[in-house]
């Protein structure tokens, strides 16, 4: 792109203008539009194509100590992506090239010589899989999956592993992920579409629709797990995570990757009632943060992208389309909306 | 002992009459007395010493799933003990045999040859630790520290231990052995007087007396846990689990032994609300029951009896005096009265 032509561009961002209490609002957003200026010497100029939204969002907009800083008040809201170098002054890429890194929700990011690490940008191959694809299963949600799964969870085969948030992005890979590897999957989903899918799509061996009713958790959990759950990977804490604890085996492993039912909240966090089953079991519950794996993520890219070539493995995303409708599209996750992995669609 | 003098024994017992609800009651009891025979062919008779009174005793009263099946209504209450053999038709043990076993409470027990291992009948060496350290660290309370902070712990030198229970049974031995292997030691303890002497005595870096005033905890893992806590052993539950979620490091381990803050709550078990740090810490939280470690308790008398021997190693024991006391005894441990770890001495 030429300087004339990059200097003519217009960056459309959204900034975090304060924090929520509860739910995000439009009041917690500020749309604003910024000129875009030709990278520095070693730097490259990113145009976003899609961004990543996930659980993890809204734990960023809250201020105090986490895994990472919180997105600052007045900042970009932080956002993985995948998009193309429209213009490169670094030896490693070249205009044209499809990346992924931390976009940031907005249009245009230019990345200086001394940031390309803190970035994250990494070229993706749209042979092994699509461009949304490389936002899920070859993806952040992908990575926590497969590390989650296979490092903490430690399944073997024959064993039963439940997964919640199943038809989600990190669900719906820990799910197949688990059937490849000979284990009986219960999913647990919002609605009797997903879990469908989850079932005859997925091929999870049974998926447990916990707004079906009252008792639909317990009852399915022991419908479904009648050997006990030797791995549980919980996405969504709250009541479903006590029901499957009243319900996990001797050394089962429960994979602690989040807890959609409470980041909301406006109350105390629901710890779980029915964790002395730790104890009785000899269990345990581990968290996990994808980024510690990041050394091995080829590794699983590699796996993973071998599952889509040989149909193992499926995905589905749900891509809502324009940078303006990110404040609604994000609510769409707590709401449970969503249906596959949610995609923000930023340009073609 | 002739056939004649065994038959004039009288067996005190002391059997469960009916479930507690919230801490136990004399009407939970009932004082029974029975007669005594010789040993059958294979069998042993045995004169009960001391009995340890355990907080998992609560547990033991309600009925339910859990690591072992609950005491039944009629019942003698389960108790392990310490004797001596005052009647052998065992090859392997003769009278005035010191040993350790699943007594019961009560004055005599009769071993059948078939129940001999069930019983957990093992000779005791008084030359390595005295009668209660049989019952303390070299006992039950001993391998649970032992293996919880070895095993699940895997504490390293240099790290911060914290162990709440401080001045109880396991709480002093996980907290000397921690030192042993080069940590920081921070117990949690109930009263100046056990703080002192955990500090003083066991030689621990600090200890926080949690009636000290509703911040005490927070202040103090705060004031002596600088470096963040590594490894928890809790023995206690409730808000002071919260408290140390707050402050655990990264790849931080919590071993759950117990909860004994929430044994006699007649409300649901208090779950830990702070148990997302978990996840921010990729940290995890295991349970220990002492029992599947039983191929190994030799190895672990072996190494405690050597720091007992050479000083390293240090023990209190609380004794009260008499079977009929078991009940008053036992709520000792729910008020945290016992200082050191809890001894019926039955006869001498």
């Amino acid at each position: 792109m030429t300087t004339h032509a990059i200097s003519s561009l217009v960056n459309h961002q959204i900034r975090l203008a304060s924090r929520p209490v509860g739910l995000p609002t439009d009041a917690n957003w500020e749309h604003t539009q910024q000129g875009v200026e030709e990278p520095s010497e070693g730097g490259v100029l990113l145009k976003t194509l899609a961004l990543s939204l996930d659980p993890a969002m809204r734990g960023w907009m809250n201020e105090g100590k986490s895994y990472i800083p919180p997105v600052a008040i007045g900042e970009v809201m932080r956002a993985g992506g995948v998009g193309t170098v429209i213009a490169s002054k670094h030896p490693g890429y070249a205009v044209g090239d499809m990346v992924s890194a931390g976009f940031g929700v907005q249009e245009y990011l230019s990345v200086g010589a001394q940031d390309i690490r803190r970035s994250g940008l990494a070229k993706i191959d749209l042979s092994v899989g699509s461009l949304t694809q490389w936002l899920n299963v070859l993806g952040m949600p992908g990575m926590t999956g497969y590390f989650g799964l296979m490092d903490v969870g430690q399944p073997q085969a024959g064993e039963t592993v439940v997964v919640s948030g199943a038809a989600g992005a990190v669900g719906q890979t820990v799910g197949q992920l688990a059937k490849i590897k000979g284990c009986r999957v219960v999913g647990i989903a919002g609605g009797a579409a997903k879990c469908d899918w989850v079932v005859k799509e997925l091929g999870f061996d049974a998926c447990i629709d916990y707004k079906a009713g009252p008792t639909a958790v317990r009852d399915g959990l022991k419908a479904h797990c009648a050997q006990g759950v030797d791995v549980y990977f919980d996405n969504v804490g709250g009541e479903i995570l006590d029901h499957v604890l009243a319900r996990i085996n001797r050394k089962a492993r429960i994979i602690i990757c989040g807890a959609i039912s409470q980041y909301n909240s406006t109350t105390a966090v629901q710890g779980p009632k029915n964790y002395l089953s730790l104890l009785v079991n000899r269990a345990r519950m581990e968290g996990i943060v994808v980024f510690d794996y990041a050394d091995r993520y080829h590794v699983a890219i590699s796996e993973m992208a071998n599952y889509l070539q040989d149909g193992r493995m499926k995905s589905k995303e749900d891509v809502v389309v324009g940078l303006d409708q990110f404040p609604n599209a994000l609510l769409k996750l707590f709401s449970g909306e969503n249906f596959g992995k949610l995609v923000l669609q930023v340009a073609n």
